[in-house]
């Protein structure tokens, strides 16, 4: 087993009506608070109506930052900090998935300076200090909600990247599975891929410890048994508690321990298509893992049909390790394919060209520049 | 599944020569420390001297207090509080099993106070503050080192057993597996017998979260395969090393989450006999497992067999499952049944009187006291 530190100080609130304490809680943190979220859902669902009346009730003093983007860029962030600077923001509160949060990180150590946000990502700065930030979540899906991860992109730059620091995990996040209920098909089944993305993106990262091997294909058992269920039953509560659950566990550095890191060179390929074409983040990597896999299957054959054989409970090659977990992504009906999304263009050249400017690469399955083309070709 | 909330904040340092970060991380706490320790193994190993020469490199301010004994008694946690406050303690540094990092998170909590440690036991007094709590684990097996919990006995009062507060979360754990590789066999073997009870304990619970059983059964799983393989070579640090993790794991809350809480009761019988007669924990817990179970297999005949065949990947009734698991506890030379320890007198009287004193009961499966003579009769 490789050495490691492990750290999460999230506290995890999780259940129906939880946001009952979130006041009282928000309130141990100071007066002024500046609320981050996306662009419709929080209105059309009610909930923005919902969570001002909690801020008033706890005497807060709020101001607002509406309309992250899915795909959340960098002049948001600045844009946002400006104004939590100029509010005297003691706390942050993000309600809404992982774009609202992963924002909500970068403008919780962006308030308390001077330059761009975007000089963190290209480690010209590192943040000496945070503004508490307190998440609600709308969305299982990427584990935003108790991790210090978080991705944007630059649109003058081309970058979409990851973010890490410690400074910014959620002091808090609020977990109802009752506020996602209202999302729709799609982007359930988008959030069910997200998090066996996530755990598979664990089990391919360096280091060998073998019981987050058994947890990673726990996380996935459990996204494999209740995801298609859900999608039958959008509005089951029990259907979506265990999926939001098992999509925090699959990306709160619990699936990291005993690992030199994760791989991500997966997630590293799908960037570049949802800085692209807006792919959403799920999508992007139904596309990839099955080409991903093909790619490398000689270089991993024993890795690959490990996780096969776990997950399906039966003897399997790499190549049917792939088709079966190819197949259950189609079974949830997310794209496997680029060409499933009928993006107009020269798909290739446009891929190719911003996968070069990310630098794409995996942590411990290196991806080469030589790779890029033949990867694409498999995924288009 | 059940609301709940989750919370753990200990930064857990895994591997290889790890306390070589243990000084620096001490200075940030201040530089007045009391060291508590054990009985002989830290001075023996030369451990203890090691631990000296880091916190003189470090020029910390020194006091000790030593001979924590295996089932840690409440006088001892008194004694050295008074120590640490005359010492002015900035901090405790905990180098041992359980059973001194138990007694040094009540030692946390008393020290600020002027009144018996036993107060807060008793819940006569609440806990406001506790000293900074830095611990050094030599023993695999209660996952003290991550959690909020402190069992203790009071031999005045009779009564043996456990208590919460999230104060007494260790700040930071450092967990070198080969500082257990002088472990001998038998408590190496009552090591893994208590994180398989302690996951087990979590499994009786109230609460029906799936992905949680499903990492129980990893954590045992974990257990049943390494923990044979270690007892052959004691001397492996990677079997070490996959045993000590997975006792962390068992015991840090995460099988707890979306739990009501965990059963307990086993433990609860399983500390009486470590009050009487000085059983071992994890002994005493493979001697009660298996009568607890064939008593009430009736009231969850479906939760026990559901348990044995996914230990044991094949179709079980309650029956089988409980002679597997009390199996497996043979296989690894823990004693099933009290007789195996010749301990003289009469025992059933004496167990009773202290079940009864010690109000004997489960958090989930409740044992009345009508039932202890025929449960007590299962295990003698």
């Amino acid at each position: 087993m490789e050495n490691f530190t492990y750290f999460n100080p999230t506290v995890l609130h999780f259940g129906r009506n939880i946001l009952s304490s979130l006041g009282s809680v928000m309130k141990e943190y100071g007066r002024n608070v500046l609320f981050v979220y996306g662009r419709n859902s929080v209105k059309t669902t009610g909930l923005y109506g919902r969570i001002m009346k909690i801020l008033q009730d706890a005497d807060l003093n709020v101001v607002e930052y509406g309309g992250i983007k899915p795909n959340p860029i960098i002049s948001d962030v600045d844009a946002a900090a400006r104004i939590g600077r100029s509010h005297k923001a003691d706390m942050i509160l993000a309600v809404g998935g992982g774009s609202v949060i992963d924002s909500a990180k970068i403008i919780s150590i962006t308030i308390p300076v001077e330059h761009p946000a975007w000089d963190f990502y290209t480690y010209q700065a590192k943040p000496k200090t945070a503004i508490p930030l307190i998440s609600v979540l709308t969305l299982a899906a990427t584990g935003s909600e108790m991790n210090p991860f978080a991705v944007l992109q630059n649109n003058e730059t081309g970058i979409k990247s990851g973010y890490r620091s410690d400074l910014v995990f959620p002091r808090h996040s609020f977990l109802d599975p009752e506020l996602t209920i209202t999302v729709p098909r799609d982007y359930t089944a988008f959030g069910i891929a997200d998090l066996i993305a996530h755990s598979m993106e664990a089990w391919f990262g360096a280091g060998d410890t073998t019981l987050i091997d058994r947890f990673i294909v726990a996380i996935i058992h459990e996204a494999m048994e209740f995801g298609p269920r859900l999608l039958k039953n959008l509005h089951d509560y029990d259907l979506r508690a265990r999926i939001m659950f098992a999509a925090t566990q699959a990306l709160n550095c619990l699936t990291l321990q005993g690992k030199v890191s994760g791989d991500w060179g997966v997630h590293s390929i799908g960037h570049c298509l949802s800085y692209l074409y807006d792919v959403p983040h799920g999508a992007s990597l139904t596309i990839v893992y099955p080409a991903w896999l093909r790619y490398f299957k000689d270089q991993i054959p024993d890795r690959i049909a490990l996780l096969g054989s776990a997950l399906f409970e039966k003897s399997l090659t790499p190549d049917d390790s792939i088709k079966h977990i190819e197949d259950f992504f189609r079974t949830i009906d997310c794209p496997v394919r680029l060409s499933e999304l009928s993006i107009p263009g020269d798909l290739h050249q446009h891929i190719y060209e911003t996968m070069v400017i990310n630098k794409v690469n995996g942590a411990n399955i290196k991806i080469k520049e030589r790779d890029y083309s033949d990867l694409i070709d498999l995924f288009l």
